[in-house]
C-alpha cells in the first residue's frame, strides 16, 4: 500500500474499540512469578489481599490463564470520551530526520489526565464502585495517575484521596488544582497522616519522598478505613491488563493499514505503558506467529531493569505491601530530585521483569537532558508538546530512525507516546535555560540498596 | 435517526477535511464597514496596509465579495496534525442535568495551542513564509494565540516576537515556556522596548497591560523591523475567514447525521471563535435558507457588545493602527485584573458587530463566578477540563439545557469547546479558594471611554 493513502492521524470507529482486554500473562511460557506474603513468604491468597484492592480487581491480578477480560459497558462509555486514541504518522518527524524510517505513535494525550494512566483508573474506580465502596485511596508521582483517577471517581461519585510524592507536589502546584477540580483530595508525602509517613520522616526528615513511600501511606489509609480500598496506577497485572487496551486499538488500526512494525518502544518506569502497547504484539511473538523488536526505555537516573536485580522485592518503601518478584533497585532507592516527571519507581512490573529476563525485550536507559533534546525537537515539528515520560521514547525512536538514514533501512518504527508535558514546564524551563543536569546513580549507590532486599528461600 | 446511533465523538476523515475556507462577509447584505485609515478617516488601501500586514493576508482582509478562498496544501496538511477537529455529543453532561435538550461541541482544544487559534496562525505563518519574510510579531492575552503562533512560526522556520499581556504573563508563567519551547521571544506588555510602551508605562506606571496596548507595541516593533509584518489572532476579517474551518467541520458533521442545531453558542473576544463556528449557518441564515439562533457569550467584565457603542474606533491604545467600525467599549478600556483568563479585548470584529447590529444574534454576559461553577460541572461530567474562555459557552448552554428542562423541549444545543484550561489553574486554584471575585464596569466607567470614541464624519 502506498504511503500516501496512509492518513496523518489514523482513527478507528467507536463501534472498534476494544471489547475486552488482552491478558498477555495467559500465553506466556514463563508465567510471572506470584506475589508473596510479606510475613509468611507463600504466595498470596484472593482473601489475604481483600482488605487492600477491591474482588473483582484481585481475580484480574491473580489470573495468568483467562486470555481476554470483558471491558463492561460503562467502561467501554467512558472510553468513548477520549478514545479510541489517535495513531499517528509522524510524517514531519520524519522529514525532519531525513530517515527513511517510517515512524508510528500511539498519542494517549488527549484527555485531560494528559496521559495513558485513565484507562485503568476508570477501570478500578468501576470496579471499587460495583462493590459498593465508599473511596479509593493512592499514590502520585507526576501526578497523572492521581489526576486520571480523580477523573475516574468523580465521573462515578467515589471519593478520592491522593498522596502524592513531595518533590511533585512541590514541582507541579497546578496538578493538585486540576485533582481538586474533580473533587480530590491531595496531600504531599512523606505526611503526618500516617503512621508510616511519620516514621519516614523521622528517620529521613529532608526527603522529597518517593513513590515506594507514598504506596505506604496510601495503602495504610486505605486499610484503616472503613469502605475504603488502594488502588495503583501501574506495576501490577491488573493494570497491565486494562492498558492491553493501548495496543489492541494500535495493532487494529495497524491491521486496517497493512502496517507492520519492526521496532516497537515505550518509556518504562511500573511499566503499564509499555505492558500495555506490546501487549498483543508480544502475544505473537510468545506465541511464535511473528517477531517483533521490543525497546524498554528507562531513564538513567533510576535504572530498574538495566541496573536492577531480578528478586522479590518490596513494592513500597514501608513494607507493608505483597512481595513482587522484579527487576529492583531496592525499594529504599530514590532518584535524585533533579530527575524531572516520573518513571521514578524502583522495580518494574512482574510480567515486564519475566519477558525482560526471558530476552524477549532490550531496554536502554537514557539521560534526561538528551530527553529533553529529543522532546523539544519533536514539539517543533510534530506540534504535541510531549510528557518527559514519553520524551524517553521519542529519544530512542530517534535514535532508531538516526540509524536507519546511516543504514538506508526502511524501518517501521512504532512507540508510544504516553502524554503531554502541559504541567512539566518548570522542568522545560530549566533545560531552556541550561541548568538541567543528568545524574546517574553510582554502582555503590545501587549495592547499598541491592544489601536490603528480603531473603526468600 | 435514532440517538442511539450518534456516537459520542464525530470525527471527520482526512479526506472530508475543508478544501477551502468560507468568507461569510460574501454572503452578507449589510457588509461590516471598511477599515479606516487613522489620519485621512478614508478606507484603507492594500498599498497602506502593506507596511504592516502580509500581502496575501491584505487581500483576504479586503475581500467582502468571494465566497470562498482554497487552503493552501501546505496548510492542508498541518491541519491533519490536529483537524479534523471532533464534534462531541455531551451524552454524560445531559444526563447530568436531566435535560431534553441534545447538546454538542465542537471541541478545538486537542493541540498543543490548546484552543482554535491554531487554526488561523498557521495560515498566517504560511503567508507570511511564502512572501519571505523573516518573522513576525504578535501580542497575546491568556496566551493562546501566542502560543499557537510560536508553534505555526517553528514550523514554517520563522521568528516570532511576541508580547503578552504584563498580568497574564505574570499570571502563566509556563505559557511562556510552552512559547520557548517553540522558540519564540516573549515580552511582557507595556515594555520599555517600544515607543508606544515607554509612553503608556510613563502614563500608567502601575498598568497590568491590556490587548491594545500589545498590539500597539507589536505593530511598532513590526513596522520598524525590516522583514517582519503583524499577525493578529483575533477581530480581523482574515481571521473570521480562517476560523470558518471550525463550523464547516461542525456542519458536515452533523449534516452526515442529520442534526440540525437550534441554537449556537460562542464565547466572543475579539470574535474569532464565534465567527467561525456560526460561518455556514449564519451563511444560510443571511441567504434565507434556514433560522438558527446565535449566541454571543461575553464577560460582563468587559461586554463590548452588550454594553458597547456601535462606532468606529482604534482597535489599539496606541492609536496606531487603522480604525474599525465595530461594539467597543472604548480603546482606552481595561478589563479588571480579577478577570481572569482572555476575553480582554476592547471591541469586537466588525463581521460580529455588523450581524448583532442587524439584529441576527443575540448577546448575553455572564459573571466569571458563574462562569467557573459551569466549568467544573463541565468537568466532572464530561472530563475535559475547559479553558476560562471556552466556559463562557459552556455557561449559557448548560442555562439553556436547564430552561428545556422546564419547557420539555427537546432543542438541539451545539456549543464551541475552543480550549482547555491547563495554564489556568491559577484561576481554578482561586475558584477552589473561594476568593475569586466578580467585577462590572459601572456605567461612569464606561461612558468615561466613549468620550474618547475618534469623531468620524
Amino acid at each position: 500500500m502506498s504511503d500516501k493513502k496512509i492518513p496523518y492521524k489514523i482513527y478507528l470507529e467507536e463501534s472498534e474499540l476494544p471489547k475486552a482486554w488482552y491478558n498477555l500473562r495467559a500465553d506466556m511460557k514463563n508465567k510471572p512469578a506470584p506475589l508473596l506474603d510479606p510475613a509468611t513468604h507463600k504466595p498470596m491468597t484472593a482473601q489475604a489481599l481483600s482488605g487492600v484492592f477491591c474482588d473483582e480487581l484481585i481475580k484480574q491480578e491473580l489470573d495468568d490463564s483467562t486470555p481476554y477480560f470483558e471491558i463492561p459497558e460503562a467502561i467501554r462509555d467512558f472510553y468513548k470520551m477520549y478514545r479510541p486514541a489517535p495513531l499517528v504518522r509522524a510524517y514531519c518527524l520524519e522529514e525532519k530526520l531525513q530517515t527513511p524510517a517510517k515512524i508510528y505513535y500511539k498519542f494517549e494525550g488527549n484527555n485531560t489526565s494528559g496521559s495513558h494512566k485513565l484507562n485503568s483508573a476508570i477501570a478500578q474506580a468501576y470496579y471499587a464502585k460495583q462493590q459498593g465502596l465508599k473511596g479509593v485511596t493512592t499514590e502520585t508521582g507526576a501526578g497523572q495517575w492521581g489526576t486520571a483517577l480523580s477523573m475516574a471517581c468523580s465521573y462515578f461519585g467515589l471519593d478520592c484521596k491522593v498522596y502524592m510524592v513531595k518533590c511533585s507536589y512541590e514541582q507541579k502546584p497546578f496538578r493538585r488544582e486540576v485533582m481538586r477540580t474533580y473533587g480530590a483530595s491531595v496531600t504531599p508525602s512523606p505526611s503526618m497522616e500516617t503512621e508510616v509517613g511519620r516514621k519516614i520522616l523521622a528517620e529521613h526528615p529532608g526527603t522529597t519522598g518517593s513513590l515506594g513511600c507514598a504506596i505506604s501511606e496510601a495503602v495504610e489509609t486505605a486499610t484503616k478505613s472503613e469502605g475504603y480500598r488502594y488502588v495503583l496506577g501501574s506495576v501490577l497485572n491488573q493494570v497491565m491488563l486494562h492498558q492491553s487496551v493501548i495496543g489492541l486499538e494500535t495493532k487494529a488500526a495497524m491491521d486496517k493499514y497493512g502496517i507492520k512494525p519492526d521496532i516497537i518502544i515505550g518509556c518504562a518506569g511500573g511499566g503499564s505503558n509499555l505492558g500495555g502497547l506490546i501487549a498483543p504484539f508480544m502475544g505473537e511473538k510468545v506465541r511464535g506467529e511473528a517477531d517483533y523488536h521490543f525497546i524498554a526505555v528507562e531513564p538513567a537516573s533510576c535504572p530498574s531493569l538495566t541496573r536492577g536485580k531480578y528478586a522479590y522485592d518490596y513494592c513500597d518503601t514501608g513494607m507493608v505491601c505483597p512481595l513482587a518478584k522484579m527487576y529492583t533497585l531496592g525499594s529504599g532507592f530514590i532518584p535524585s530530585a533533579n530527575h524531572a516527571g516520573g518513571l521514578r519507581y524502583h522495580g518494574m512490573s512482574s510480567t515486564l521483569s519475566q519477558l525482560y529476563d526471558d530476552g524477549l525485550m532490550e531496554a536502554r536507559s537514557v539521560k534526561q537532558t538528551e530527553v529533553f533534546e529529543a522532546a523539544e525537537q519533536f514539539a517543533r515539528v510534530e506540534g504535541i508538546l510531549p510528557a518527559p515520560e514519553s520524551s524517553h521514547a521519542i529519544r530512542v525512536a530517534i535514535d532508531e530512525a538516526l540509524k536507519c538514514k546511516e543504514t538506508g533501512e526502511e524501518k517501521t518504527i512504532l512507540f508510544g507516546l504516553t502524554g503531554t508535558g502541559y504541567f512539566d514546564m518548570l522542568a522545560y524551563e530549566k533545560f531552556h535555560n541550561g541548568i538541567m543536569t543528568d545524574y546517574i546513580p553510582t554502582d555503590e549507590e545501587i549495592q547499598a540498596n541491592f544489601a536490603k532486599l528480603p531473603k526468600i528461600d
